[in-house]
């Protein structure tokens, strides 16, 4: 199986999406990360959607930011499944990327996870799950990790006051 | 391989979420709805997510509105893939659900659609597209469907101004 | 000179978009109008405006609703000027609408107008008024608009209660 | 009387949420506060809850942030009162998390206090007043706590403006 | 004990406080509903919640739209735990209701439910629970209330697509 | 006449409403400025506003934040003319300040300025003009202010790139 | 004195802002009403407030909706206490209209009522307040007015649940 | 033809508004920037339009924040086509700019750009292909720096992970 591609519209996005590439690294699942932007290389977007289908992506994860529409367009170019991180924007905080990657009309699906850091990880997460719904072992990788939260949560320090 | 679940957090929820299984029906995927309340029935969110990861379900669709727990819980509960369908709630108009649904913390990922029949519709659309990455038949048909669409698209009506 | 070229993501838009046309009609400017989708016809965006370049576009007025891509998609496309019309979403408004409209990175611009029919007729008015910088003729009949519209404020009829 | 409990979905949370338990202790009312995450120990949450309610446990007062989806699930699995504090989020600065938390369907309810540390401590102030509401003293030291607040807008240095 | 409070500010906002009284009423909960609002008869507010404490009320709700400065000055001049309902305004949907209810600085704290009648129903089972924390009786009311909600999510009528 | 009365709902607030002293100083009109909490002490509502109309002062500026009820709670005491400066609050931005002061219900009313120090100052200036409504040598002042702001306008520096 | 000045962008605004003129004549204050457009008649703004001014009127109201700029414009050219009501928009319900209005620069100041009819109908009894500063009789009828709200407030029906 | 004409509310918006400057200069196009503010200077506006029309300017560009009403105003006076840059406010992030920019009623546009720097500079890009739509140089540039943009991006350096 070819690598889980993970697209974003521009370099300075790579803070944000790495975290998504990092979670699929964690779960044991190939990645490559490459800067696709819908508005300034807007060819692009047919020539490496269909590239991916032709290595057999499984899935594929784009962030973007503000008036995002990379998630969307890939998605408009492709049958494998997209991913949307919203990348927080410098004066809305995201708002804007959200609703732009989110709310795609009927016909053109995108699977969009939370604003920022913890919406990246998340969408290599579900990427694993995807591929995990087909692949016993990723699926036990993913049970593990849960397993692991799980223990990080129980194990915990004591809460107290501080010592006023 | 066993039907998409389409699970939603109450009766009033299937006027939307019925164009999932709508959806799926029209991709020739196999789908199952039922109602499971993350508040009314806490105690179903585990055991359905244990069945389901017996049976084999690739993928588990769920809807709800306003503080719409739903989708994260059942996610909780699960390494199957779960796609979220924020439900318009009456007051906020399902911004409410939006947020609720999507912006899940790091660690439990929901891939969330639009609010309302079109995200509903797209969470079918999705769903088959996963199955897809790992079942030529039905990526065929996701890429029939799409040019299906195109086609409607380029045979409009020609658009004119009313006569005034 | 071509004529103004008004695209919208859907036949469904052009309720709203029809104000586009009616203002440039009024305003004796050359428009014609098509339903490209940014998703559903994505290989025609690059298509539609290289023809538009060739034919000697002006403008474009694009509209589109939710995630809403088409105006800034063109924008990518193209060196013509394009004018983004928010077509008002079901749940949300036209907020996301707007958002997705307005919100686009530094180095593709749309021109965005106001949410709905006003902000539709208002880009047939700023497609004139470009226009207008480069023909006399055309701003001629701007300034004869609004002295209109001056005159229909100032000829209202006297505000008084109703009786009670 | 068991103490009041105090629980969040992040260790994360304490910084905010000690805030309540300060409070709690200075009306002179017990309280004990852990860890437990809707999404990483979802199965904690009925077995928390059956204990508490077992312990007698008056009030539960629930924090988390985001897709903030403990309190609602503890109120789920519990006839015990219980209280949500939204924990302010990065991007959307707590408003997804106050609706999360807030826009409980019919059937289930949390009593939710304002974002961030006032509402922590403001939710420890509500859970005295309950206990108070059956305990003449927690209502005296709620009477007297607020005779102290009183008093110290009463004492407050003058307003004047800086020397320019 | 006292029947529990329930305050509304205009006699319009009865439709929606109604479902906390019916509420109240199904959980065998005495209740009383009045209106008094704060800012057309603000000196009512101390005599209200002064009696209202002498009387041994154990719980007061209320509720108001727009900015609904009911609940928090209510609030202000009691130990009493008030809970707080938005009620819808017509322009902003109870946004402005639910902020100037749910936002309130430390030290007068507000229990806050959802927008509407939703809200306004769990309010009167906050109550409810607030008392069953006291009132065995009360609190074996609100199991079988919970119980009673559960069997009918369980019981509903099969999910099935309309006949095309 | 008695100065215009500034009071704000916390010690805290001083540095945004001291905009409207200083306003006011520069203008040439007298003030005084007090804490008075909504919420600590709301027994100071009444009094304060009843001494106000004794002394014949003829505006109230009230300044508060979050679920912001002091400005409308004094409007509901008195006849005097009230201004409303919602002071940012941490989390929200002051949106909630906004809200809770600006949506006042029918037959009672609070003139909202804009959010944090210029909607101090303003509110300073709003009271002056209100004064200079019937004060010749205040309008005078409002008027030579307004020509100061105008020269500073016009005075400014070129605008040039900085040297790259 | 002169009569109060209605201005509004729209005769479309007057079912709005005729609750500004039927509030002030309930408080037997003089007006009179008349559109000025900042956007349709600019030019008017200027000798409108001019004459204003001359005439001696102590209280400008100004209603409009949407990127509402009359009230601020009418505040830029005189000196006189400009009133502020947003009126609804159709497709953002006013939040545009409400912003618009009343995030006004420091140096130019409008008193800003509430969106819709409760703001206009708030703004002809603040502009009541503000002449009643000024004027005995005319605080004696806000005096008055308020008695009534409160005895309206008091001797309302009994409120009862609809028998089932 | 004359140089395309910069304005702004205030000094401070330069800082944003330059980027519209320094893109116009990159894409060869003359450019003159004033500060001109709709509330300090209201008499300005339509003498600062009437001798841009006699320049033959081809196109404003015209940036405030807050209630920003300096573009719509511009736009009344003129038939020069006015694009809109929302520059941030501190309190609400530049969404009153936005929406007190872009909501124009119909009859009065503005074609309004992101908020904050990215808007300005594609209000020089935008007025750039405005030009180019009659001066076939001007397109050619902007043909080219769309190329340069290109260029950045298939050029950037290689996503990897930080070594950890």
């Amino acid at each position: 199986m070819a690598p889980v591609l993970i697209l974003m519209g521009s370099q300075s996005d790579w803070p944000v999406m790495q975290h998504a590439a990092q979670m699929l690294k964690d779960l044991g699942v190939e990645w490559r990360a490459e800067v696709v932007s819908a508005h300034r290389t807007p060819d692009l977007l047919k020539t490496t959607m269909e590239q991916a289908e032709q290595d057999g992506v499984p899935v594929v994860i784009a962030g973007a930011g503000g008036a995002a529409h990379l998630p969307g367009m890939l998605a408009a170019f492709t049958a494998i499944p997209v991913l949307g991180v919203p990348v927080p924007s410098k004066q809305l905080k995201g708002l804007d990327s959200l609703l732009s990657i989110v709310q795609m009309p009927k016909g053109v699906a995108v699977g969009t996870l939370a604003v920022g850091p913890a919406g990246a990880a998340n969408a290599g997460l579900l990427a694993a799950q995807i591929i995990g719904s087909f692949d016993a072992n990723v699926r036990q990788r993913v049970h593990a990790f849960r397993e692991q939260q799980r223990e990080k949560v129980m194990n915990g320090p004591k809460l107290e006051l501080p010592e006023s």
